[in-house]
């Protein structure tokens, strides 16, 4: 499909660093979500998030590392012995990489959803945004 | 789950006009998309979409309402004959909306896609993130 004119297409997909790719994003971005140690996701979040990232999903939203990484200590605790796996491939173009996951624990797959991320020119997760594919326990 | 503590969780999901429902922007939204009158569609961007508003998929970029319907009048001559339906249900959560369509012509479906949509305040669309789910023609 041809590509539309835009002055500002620039703006809307700044280059990220060719190194990252979604299934990289993604893995590094669940990795974070099954980290149980506190001072270790903050670690993560550190290096892979922005300062002031965003996360909203339908049951959760968090503004700032510091409020995510209390926010999936939350989660973790809501969902004792369970851990995030990916589902299917990721994907994305420019800064945004999609991907599905799976909630599961030793009695299954309790929930899943989508998220779509937002990077930042530096490939830092600026954003996330989160959907329910499945309802679990 | 239990919603996680955020100071900020106001700036990341503003209140929406509740008669905005993500069917009500999935189907404003294809109708967009469908119409084959430019002036017409510059009219439904005036009308539900922001004058900064921006749109992105794999083959896709464009800011700004003119270069959005400039945009869409390419896809549709990309397309002729063809027409946008919505596939599945939608959902959304705070100025989040997803719903997932099909690109469909006389020879069946071509194509299909998922689309993220962060609505404003006032319930406008102010950014589309797509992504696609099938490879068709």
């Amino acid at each position: 499909m041809q590509q539309a004119h835009t002055e500002t297409s620039a703006a809307i997909t700044p280059a990220i660093a060719p190194a990252i790719t979604p299934a990289a994003v993604a893995h590094a971005y669940l990795a974070v979500w099954n980290e149980a140690d506190s001072d270790k996701r903050r670690k993560q979040l550190a290096d892979g998030w922005t300062d002031d990232a965003r996360y909203a999903d339908p049951l959760m939203q968090a503004s700032g590392a510091e409020a995510i990484n209390a926010m999936i200590g939350a989660a973790q605790a809501q969902f004792a012995g369970h851990s995030f796996r990916l589902s299917g491939t990721p994907d994305g173009h420019g800064p945004f990489v999609r991907f599905s996951w799976t909630l599961e624990g030793a009695g299954g797959v309790v929930g899943g959803g989508t998220d779509v991320v937002l990077l930042d020119a530096d490939g830092r997760v600026a954003q996330v945004t989160g959907f329910l594919d499945s309802v679990g326990a």
